[in-house]
């Protein structure tokens, strides 16, 4: 695909403007940071989108022009709409690919696509995390090596309650004692879905090079390639012949 | 498991009330032709319950002694209350099988559960069905041949917008030119689903030995055996010794 | 990936010298006719190989120097050298694609990464076989319709014995009342494989326009992207200290 | 299945008469404890066999007369004869149920089935192995709890080159830093596979009252259900009318 890849990188945007901590580590959200990281990687148009916009910033035009769309909320999925949320998820059928990021597991967008509850074990203690590459020959591992490591992150650990993965990209070991399923793809209708895990709001994680390098893999990954509508048939559409019935 | 399953045959049981051809087949509606045969299958105590009972039948109480529920809906959808759908997700999420037969698979419960549409291409042409196994080792396949038929059922056909199912169990094959995955298995949190496509309301398809055989070893499969609770973690519950963060 | 992807299209080429039908059908045998089909996609550069070359023409420089290899064979899988069908498996894990094509069902190479007999039923009537998309998002149906037709081919029916595919492309109809999986990917090691059932010898399936697109697309998505080395570690290297046994 | 499910135990058998320290941990070898546990487990019947009977102890009647068969090797795996593995492929393909414990996973029955060269990270330390279960409503997962330990073990760590797992049940976290996939299943023809990773021949760990859970559990999954037989067809078996081609 030569034409550039749309992508909408989108963030709650809230821990940044209340936390001082968080404020130190994303002076300007974590989507500013993400959708930098984004434009560096070539080859994409990146916008950005946060839930305080009007429509969350989600409206039917920025999703028709969205190929591609990155979703990191925590503290506030419940404030997200049931509109937009129905609105992202038949765009995600429709074929637009979703790169979920560490606590979007609990987004309303996610638990929608998933049918599941996302649940997940958590421990903040600022413990590192390895990352192993456990599907080396997939696309969203090129250019990582069999692991990479995070100095400090909040745990996430199994058992993660979401549909067994279509591809198992990634495996976390975490300081503490737990592993956790960090990279997974899913599809959805004509949409592909990747669900990363790291990402917590305290850390500079989105300045990591192999986590950017990991987004950029994924939304690569995620965009989509055919587009083809839905029919249903009547009988006089048969293609063979069916006799009528006595 | 030598206690009996817990099966509770849910169906719509409108059609077969206002249509006098549904009538003739199903007089009893088509959840009684379902529940006997998986009474005759052995090994399970079977109730039923109807959309236009209390609570559709599916009260918090029923659904907490259902090891499966079979879900048969079509023309009333939109009837079912979305607090029903909640409790019926749940359940399965908490280990509840499922088994979705025919039109249940544009049901609230169904979509819910997967994600997706749910769409599929249809043709009422009273055509001939054949039904091959592909995985002639699954516990559903037991018994069933290579293939079977129904001499007159509706088509439906790809594509069906599901996920991609974990395991594929029968392919369908139709008079008029269509193809469809016609047994599905998926599981979501510790619930198994199993999607099973024949069974249009005009038709005694209820009645097929092979049918009433598969929705058995369907049941069967579903069946919980593992019961977990999910916990989250705090910092002093760590396993293993995490130096404090200076 | 803006260089070009270097493809070796394999062909058993026996049919097309010793049969006038196949003759008078792919007069330069079929592998003529699929690397053209593949030149004129664009974005590769193909070479061919067949059976009666030394080392079947697939010596250890060619294959470091494919990245994916299309392979057509039937009458003679026997004499393919087991010391090639070892080094082209090697190849494959180490990440290159592979395209397997109809009666490369039976081939030692797509035995050997499957670990099934690739068993299936089958007909020679020149009956219409109807191709169905099942997965409209992904790569490999690209451009691709919701289905194409070939007014004459072999049937292949299920149960077709091979694992159940990481995911599932196509799905044939056949008039003579048969179903097939007929295009299915797989990723073994690295590498990245995709079966695709038409191709009969006597019929002039690979000079449709449907039929090129598809292998093309196959072999855009089974091109490779990450290579990394395999390792084993010595308590030496552990990554976190553990304290002497005692 | 009321019937007992009949289990051949198989084992390597040298490390325990060779090497002092296994023979301490298991004077009449691995297969005694892991046959007696399948007994004590109920509703099998057990029998053992070792590399150096006869025909590795696996005649075709004893492979006849194995519903599921578990495998233990290391040291020797080039000692099987091809004759054997040969054997053993078969009559899992036919349905046959296959437990995969620890080293075999370099056997040359687990690579034939898989495909793949079965390659992992590796390390003896006697570090401390945590296993994970990521798949809590899976009948093998059934009666073990969230995680279960082991004080000392060998380390395996991804990537662990297999096929994508049908079904993950386990995970495991190594002390030294590591993650690995620790119980997987696979279908390979009308068999079920399951790869389960403890068990180094210097630790007690088959003597382990919930690796010795899983076993069972194992075995049971993997019991076959169906039979089948595969088919050819000719044309004037063909199911609906094909007209003559002109």
């Amino acid at each position: 695909m030569s034409t550039p890849i749309r992508v909408t990188v989108w963030n709650e945007f809230r821990h940044e403007k209340r936390n001082d901590k968080v404020k130190a580590v994303y002076p300007d959200g974590m989507h500013a940071v993400i959708a930098q990281a984004l434009k560096a990687a070539g080859g994409m148009t990146v916008r950005t989108a946060t839930l305080d916009e009007p429509e969350h910033g989600l409206t039917p035009e920025v999703l028709a022009e969205t190929d591609v769309l990155t979703w990191w909320g925590h503290t506030a999925h419940g404030d997200v709409k049931d509109e937009v949320v129905k609105r992202v998820q038949e765009r995600v059928l429709q074929g637009m690919g979703l790169i979920v990021l560490h606590s979007g597991h609990h987004s309303k967008v996610f638990k929608a696509l998933m049918g599941t509850t996302g649940n997940l074990r958590w421990r903040e203690a600022g413990e590192k995390e390895r990352i192993w590459t456990v599907s080396p020959g997939h696309p969203i591992a090129q250019g990582v090596g069999e692991y990479f490591e995070l100095a400090h992150e909040e745990m996430y650990g199994e058992q993660f309650d979401v549909p067994q993965p279509d591809e198992l990209v990634f495996l976390s070991w975490f300081q503490g004692g737990e592993v956790f399923r960090s990279g997974a793809c899913w599809t959805r209708g004509r949409g592909r879905i990747f669900y990363f895990r790291p990402g917590h709001e305290t850390y500079p994680t989105f300045r990591d090079a192999n986590v950017q390098r990991v987004i950029a893999n994924g939304v690569r990954w995620a965009a989509p390639h055919a587009q083809q509508a839905y029919n249903c048939l009547h009988v006089k559409e048969a293609m063979e012949p069916i006799p009528a019935q006595t």
